[in-house]
């Protein structure tokens, strides 16, 4: 079994850091580099872009809204031809320092608030992914499992790698439970590992009311900005070594 | 007699507006629009870059500083990795909305006080525009008369529009009269048109000092935010077409 | 009958203009003044609060969210305890400007969403209030007719001066009509000063639906980004001394 | 022999943090916070503000230029009148900020590229420090040793605290060697405590080419965000205290 391991990196800003990324880099197959509007700089763009290549790792965009200050985490009511203008603009600028370092851009994915919005709203869904498509029609749609974005994408033949979050609870719907709701979050790292070798060995999870549930995932995402987040990807993926499962990036997995 | 009509372009910023964009665009034959550091949006970027699809007209990426209070026109002193950094960004913000609109991006310039410092500037010069190459070596860098621009754009084979300023004065080497120093901007609306005429006619310009030089030069910038000039453009315009001139976009005029 | 006549100022930022405030200001007796949130910058700011001073008219902080380019008319969904810090880091920063100009802040009002919001739900005017009072208790809030705002600025011991909207239509409920709804702006000069004229003589407006209620009001709202906002001051101002009408700052309405 | 300790604070920004603030806070007497240009935002201005009022220590707004991507430390060629203007709305901001919180700013130092060129060029010391005056004549100027600020301050009747800075070298002039120059900075904190011995003693510095000589200074600078910062603070406070200093706020330290 192949499973693409990605992360949300490059997410400092100026003078300011985040994350563990030259540690966690080497342990992920995609890496989603903010694009300078809810994190990221240029500079620091690059540097993560270069050093993707230099791993031969996926590379994708991770879009948000325009809100350094908020982190990207805030709901901001803007017009839908307006957002599609920032979402376009912020992949064509990774686009371009990919160009130049000599490397591409693979996928993409929604951050924070317009990640839950996107997520839950076809209205917007649709021409958020139609803009995706218009910018580059062999771009990947990483997301976590959302009816919204899969038709959205279907409905103008973008692939779509659906990622698993192995430290969170999932409804019977396959929904992420609320970070609001006990138990939403899974903190104890034994667990999250038992949580990726059930994914990998019958593909399913068992929800927060505990039914094992199907679930469908190309990749699993790793949170890097927690403590010990470097120590719990090494584990992981030495697990899903363990059990076979190859760690492939996304472009790989979804062919063309 | 081919020569393009350039000028800068979608200067606004959210629900700020600059320029006549709207009049002057029909009357151009390239376009250069701010990439949202020093002017413009993602949304005034789109819509300009569709309305310069519509007219067939060349669209080019004006970059500069990060610095919108001060309209990229103060100096500011960044390191040079993280200034090519900042010039990729914008040229691939523009591309990628050009891409998600359906057109491209044929040429670039430096806009206020990055253009001035790199047109003066050999050491600063050269990496930015070995940048550009790295992002796409067929695009064309638009530039005043610049022997650090020209040099550093021939040494990775890129492609030099050179520009005249009708409504500037130059000295006897062909270089702009810094703005300070009286009589560096014509204003008389009748003196621009016999500058432009002047230099069809016979490829030279009258320097403040009185002689005739000659003046290469395949594009002339029209400014859009000074008062009348939709009228000095429409003119000038005219004038080219009465002595039999061809306005031509610059990626026509250059070949490839 | 004493009132008093405002606008919204200094609505500018770097090199962009809006509004013809060197024409407005000397009409009017009351400046709402940006505070580089929204709009307005500390240079927009520092001449607006020195023209303010030589005209002697009130001057006010105009507060809004930290968007400029949705110039805070998008909604944003900022924690409370951050949006209170935001709204006295606004306040501060132009009462420090006053300072060094040798003058004062003597009122403040909500722009934008965040006027709306805060208008309209009493869990946020409260707080919002209350820091306002906290900064300055000396400070008049500045609001068209809102019982959240009005209750929030009574249990802390504020003023409020009440802002009569004269080119926008009222319900029934002494509330302004939305501005999606047809009829909610009152395009018609003519019709503008009748409205004023009404409201000065027995201090009613006529709804929508046609009937006449009280209004109360110490202030009227001029806009200044209108066309022919500079032309529709005069006449109103014009119209109130010619019914014996006092145009007066609003600190010396509404006493201390 | 009583003696200020200072440390840069609130250098945050938005969902990034810088320095450990919380641990070195109680450890010193002043805190130097920064405004939101090139570092802090309300929220964490807010927040250090309430703290240092609880811990009873002295609050200084740390101004800088507007550029947070490059932390204040990028030269930027801005106008005199505007860069006086952009003081000042920072100086009310945390003016604001503290008045909320029922507490009050005591004093005020440039930060990073700002600094450096206010302290070596009257030109631009004395208009900024004019600016500081109008603004709030009580305040106190905290610098590193500087003719220019200091003939400035003197000017207008502003109080000048000098700041040592333990960590780095200093010439025969007093003044501090620049960071390129080999041994300008000093690594080793049994030396760092040595000099904050010296200069408590006999009030000099021994400069990097051996000799003693005297140094004015009301304040000691601690630098934040150095690995080992908490521990070396506590180890300064802890010698001066058992060489029978007391260590005391700026503006206790001056009178008034």
């Amino acid at each position: 079994m192949r499973i693409d391991l990605n992360a949300d990196l490059g997410e400092g800003f100026g003078p300011w850091t985040m994350g563990e990324d030259e540690a966690l880099m080497p342990l992920i197959s995609s890496a989603n580099v903010a694009c300078g509007f809810h994190a990221g700089d240029p500079l620091i763009m690059d540097s993560t872009v270069r050093r993707a290549k230099a791993l031969g790792i996926d590379l994708g965009a991770h879009v948000g809204f325009p809100d350094l200050q908020g982190f990207g985490r805030r709901r901001m009511n803007i017009e839908l031809k307006e957002l599609c203008a920032i979402l376009v603009y912020q992949l064509g600028a990774l686009a371009g320092i990919a160009a130049a370092a000599g490397y591409r851009v693979t996928h993409m994915s929604f951050h924070g608030a317009l990640g839950n919005m996107a997520a839950a709203d076809a209205e917007l869904a649709g021409p958020l992914v139609r803009a995706v498509a218009a910018f580059d029609p062999q771009l990947i749609i990483s997301s976590s499992s959302s009816a919204a974005i899969e038709s959205a994408a279907e409905a103008c033949n973008l692939r779509v790698a659906t990622t698993f979050l192995a430290d969170r609870a999932y409804d019977e719907n396959c929904l992420l439970v609320p970070r609001g709701i006990a138990g939403a979050v899974v903190r104890d790292p034994e667990q999250v590992r038992a949580r990726v070798a059930q994914l990998l060995q019958d593909g399913t999870v068992t929800t927060l009311s505990g039914k094992r549930v199907a679930v469908n995932a190309q990749s699993i995402l790793l949170h890097g900005d927690t403590p010990g987040a470097v120590e719990l990807a090494r584990s992981i993926r030495q697990s899903i070594e363990e059990q076979g499962g190859v760690i492939t990036p996304v472009s790989q997995l979804l062919g063309s």
